[in-house]
C-alpha cells in the first residue's frame, strides 16, 4: 500500500491550503471549473525557476551567457507556447525530429542555439538544418555521408558535432539508458575519430562534440564517469586532429525526485517490482543531485582542455518534469470492489509510467488531507484491463464522484506518449504563470480526432 | 535469435511473389511508391473474409441474419471508412467512448446494432445513447443510477444489458484479461442480480445480458468456462426475475495467430521473457480456435435456455488484426553494430507490443527471401533508448537503406496506442480492396501535429 502525497514535498509554486491544491494563488478547484478535466497545468513559474537554476549555476562557476547554452530537450513536453516561453528566458533547443526542428525554428530563435539529434534523421530535415545553420549532432557514418552529399549540393557548410557513445553502465531503466554499449545512438570512440577525420577532410564546420547518457539519472558517479571519459576523448581528438572545439555538448539526463527521500523511493521500487512482476526496477525515483552539483561537475571536467569552451546541456525532464500536473475527475467507485476508482482519464495519458516503469505521486486536489485506511487503485476510462492511471494501492481520503485527482510531476514524457486509444480526444493544457492563466493547448473535439480520416462509403 | 517470415503463414490475400510481398495483385513496393512510408495498409478483402467467416459460422448453426450480430469492436482499429466498410457488410458496433459512439452513429447504422461499453461513460454520451436507442451495456451500479436519472429527465426508456463478470481465470496477458476477479469491468453475479431488479423496477427496456472475457484468448477451455457460467447465470436470472432476454452478448476475445504453430510460439515466448526480463509471458501467440469452433461453442451454450435468443459477439482483433500491415523503410544500419537497423518509424506505432507484451512477424517486402545468418534488431527514429520496433534478433537477408520493413498482423491496437512522441506525425492508412487502393487516413502534416497548440509569446 502506498501513502498519499503529504509524504511528498511539493515544489514551489505548488502548495496545499485549506486541504486544497494550489498553483500559486489559484486553486486547482477553480482551474477545473474553468478548464474541465482532464487537463495538464504547467506552472510557468516553476519552469522559469528550473531554467534560472541552471543559469545561476553556470554564472556561479564564472560562465557568462555566451559561454553556455541550456538547450531545452523539447521532446520532454512539446508545445509552441512553452517553446517561446523557454526561448524568451534564454534557452536553446534540443530537437530530435523534423517537426521538432520546425517547431524550434518557428520560435525565431537563433539557429545556432538549436541542436539536432536523432539516429534516423530525414534528408529533408537535414537540408533544412544545414540551410538554416542549425548544429547537427551527427549520429552515425551513414548520416555523415548524407550530409557530405547535401553540403556539396547546397554549397553550404554544415555546422556539426558528432555524437559519441562513451559506453558506460548507466544506472537507469534500460528504456532510457542511451550511452550503454550497443546503444542505437552515437559512435564509439574509434568510429567517432574516423568520423571527425571525414568531417574535417570534407570541409564541414566542426563546432563541437556531443554525448547523451540517458534519462532520469540520479547517480552522480554516472555523470562523473561519463563527463570524464567524454572530455578526455575530446582532448585526445583536439591533440590528434589539431582542432579546437568551440563547444562541448553534454546532453541531458539529470533526474528529478518523484519520491521525497530514499525510504519513499524504496517503497515505490518495491511496489513497481510487484506490479510489473519484474525485479529489474531501478532505484532512481529520488534525485539527490542539485542542478548546481550537476553543472559544477561539467565545468570542472572541461578544465583539462587548455582553452575556453562553450558548454551545452540538453535538459528536458529537470526543466519541465515537476512543473506540470495532470488533473482528472473521479467518475465512479466500484461497488463490491471499493478499492477500484475510475477516472475520466486513462492510461493513454500515463503510458510513460508503463513503458518506462515510472510513477506519479497523487494528490486529491479538493481534499488534500492525511491518509486514511482507504486503499485504492486508480483506473482509467479506456476499454482494456491494463488501463491503470496508477496501479498502486494508495492510502486515500474517502473519495466520491467528482473528486479531483492530480498526478504530480507529470511534465516529462506524459505528453510524448499520449495516445488516442478508444478515440479519446487529447486534453487541454493550461499555462499558469504569475497567477494568470493561459490556455496553451486547446482540448480536442470529435472532429479533431477524426480530422484525417477519409469518410469513404465502400 | 528469431526466424524470418517464410516460417510464418501468410493469410489471403497477402502473398509473396518473386521475393516481393503482395496484397492481392499489388506489390507493397508499388504501394510504397505511391503512399510513402510509414503507412498502414488494410486489406479490405481480408477484413471482409473475417466478417463472412463469423457470419457463415452462425448460418451453419441455423442462425439467420436476424438472430445474430457481429458487433465490430471498433477500438481495435477505428477509422471512419473502415466503420462504413464493416457496416455495409452487416456488422454492428461495439463502442466504448463517446467519440466511438458518435463515429458509429455517423455511419448511419441502426442504433440497436450499437453496443455501448465502458466503466466510466460520460453523462453526455449516455444521454445520446438513450435518445438514439443504442444498447447500453451497464458496467456498474453508479452508472445504473445515472441512467435511471437520465430516463426520468428524458421520458424515454433506456435499452440496456448489464455487464456481468463471471470471474474466471483468463489465460492471457493481465493487461487484457477483463473477466478476472477484481476487474474494473462489470458486476459479479450477486450485484448483477441486484442491478437487474433495479433496472426492471425502474422500467428500463432490458434487452439482454453482457460479458467480455478479455483479448487474444487462444484457449478454448476459457471460452467454454466463460460461456457456460454466463448462460447458466442468464437462465437463473430469467427464472428468478421472470424475464426473457432478447439477446445474449458474449463480448469478444478470440485470438489470432501471430505465430504459425506451437513451436514458433515457444520461440516467441522465450524471446519475450528474455527481452522483458519477466517470466510472466503467456503462451497465446498461436490460436488453434477457428471462428467456426468459437461460434459453435456459443450456440451450443444457449441451448439450455428454453427460447430463441439473439446472439451478439464483439470481435475486434479477429476481424482486423491480420488484415493490416505497417510498412516502413530502413534508414540506416549502424556501423560497428550492424545488428541495429534504424527505421523511419518508431515504437510510437507499436506501443501495443510493449504494453501488452505482444509481437509482430516481420517481412522485408522487397526481398522476402529465406533467412541468412544476419541477425538484426529493428529500432525506430525516436529519441529514447526503448524505441524498438522489434527487439528480437531477427534472421534477415542483407539489408540496406530503403529496404521495406513490413510488420504483419498490425491491425489490432497498433493504431489505438499510436502516439505523437517527438512530434512525429501520424502515418497514412490505405485500404486495399479487390486490387484497388483507397486512402482512408491522410498522413498528418506539421500543422496537424500542432493544430491545437496556442502559439503564445510569453
Amino acid at each position: 500500500m502506498y501513502p498519499i502525497a503529504p509524504n511528498y514535498d511539493l515544489v514551489k509554486p505548488f502548495g496545499i491550503k485549506d486541504e486544497r491544491l494550489y498553483i500559486g494563488n489559484i486553486s486547482v478547484n477553480d482551474l477545473t471549473e474553468r478548464y474541465d478535466t482532464p487537463t495538464f497545468y504547467v506552472s510557468g513559474d516553476r519552469f522559469e525557476d528550473n531554467i534560472k537554476e541552471y543559469e545561476e549555476s553556470f554564472r556561479q562557476e564564472g560562465y557568462n551567457g555566451n559561454m553556455f547554452t541550456i538547450a531545452y530537450a523539447i521532446k520532454a513536453h512539446t508545445n509552441l507556447a512553452l517553446l517561446k516561453f523557454a526561448k524568451n528566458r534564454g534557452t536553446g533547443f534540443d530537437v530530435s525530429y523534423k517537426n521538432e526542428l520546425y517547431a524550434a525554428l518557428n520560435t525565431g530563435i537563433s539557429p545556432d542555439k538549436i541542436f539536432f539529434n536523432g539516429n534516423a534523421k530525414k534528408r529533408a530535415a537535414l537540408i533544412e538544418a544545414i540551410e538554416q545553420g542549425v548544429v547537427i549532432n551527427i549520429d552515425n557514418l551513414m548520416e555523415l555521408d548524407e550530409i557530405i552529399d547535401i553540403q556539396k549540393r547546397l554549397g553550404k557548410k554544415a555546422r556539426i558535432s558528432i555524437r559519441v557513445n562513451p559506453e558506460i553502465d548507466v544506472d537507469t531503466d534500460p528504456a532510457i539508458a542511451t550511452a550503454v554499449k550497443n546503444s542505437k545512438f552515437g559512435l564509439n570512440f574509434n568510429l567517432a575519430e574516423k568520423a571527425y577525420k571525414l568531417a574535417i577532410s570534407n570541409n564541414m564546420d566542426v563546432k563541437g562534440i556531443h554525448m547523451h547518457l540517458g534519462s532520469q539519472i540520479t547517480n552522480m558517479s554516472v555523470f562523473k564517469e561519463g563527463t570524464t571519459k567524454f572530455v578526455e576523448f575530446a582532448k585526445h581528438l583536439e591533440e590528434e586532429l589539431g582542432l579546437e572545439f568551440e563547444l562541448l555538448n553534454f546532453g541531458g539526463g539529470l533526474g528529478i525526485s518523484y519520491a521525497k527521500n530514499r525510504s519513499e523511493e524504496e517503497k515505490i521500487v518495491k511496489n513497481l517490482k510487484e506490479i510489473n512482476k519484474n525485479e529489474d526496477i531501478h532505484s532512481n525515483f529520488y534525485c539527490p543531485i542539485s542542478k548546481r552539483d550537476y553543472v559544477k561537475n561539467i565545468v570542472d571536467s572541461v578544465s583539462i582542455l587548455n582553452h575556453d569552451v562553450k558548454i551545452v546541456i540538453e535538459p528536458g525532464r529537470s526543466l519541465i518534469g515537476d512543473a506540470c500536473i495532470l488533473v482528472g475527475r473521479v467518475m465512479n467507485i466500484k461497488e463490491g470492489s471499493p478499492d477500484i476508482v475510475s477516472l475520466d482519464m486513462g492510461a493513454n495519458l500515463v503510458l510513460e509510467n508503463i513503458i518506462m516503469k515510472n510513477y506519479n505521486n497523487i494528490i486529491i486536489a479538493n481534499k488534500a488531507r492525511n491518509k486514511s485506511d482507504n486503499h485504492v487503485k486508480f483506473v482509467g476510462n479506456l476499454c482494456y484491463a491494463g488501463d491503470f492511471v496508477s496501479p498502486f494501492g494508495w492510502e486515500m481520503p474517502d473519495l466520491k464522484k467528482g473528486d479531483l485527482v492530480s498526478l504530480m510531476d507529470a511534465g516529462a514524457y506524459h505528453w510524448f506518449f499520449a495516445c488516442h486509444g478508444n478515440s479519446v480526444e487529447f486534453p487541454a493544457t493550461v499555462l499558469v504563470y504569475k497567477d494568470k492563466e493561459y490556455l496553451i493547448r486547446k482540448r480536442e473535439r470529435y472532429d479533431d480526432v477524426f480530422a484525417n480520416d477519409v469518410d469513404l462509403d465502400l
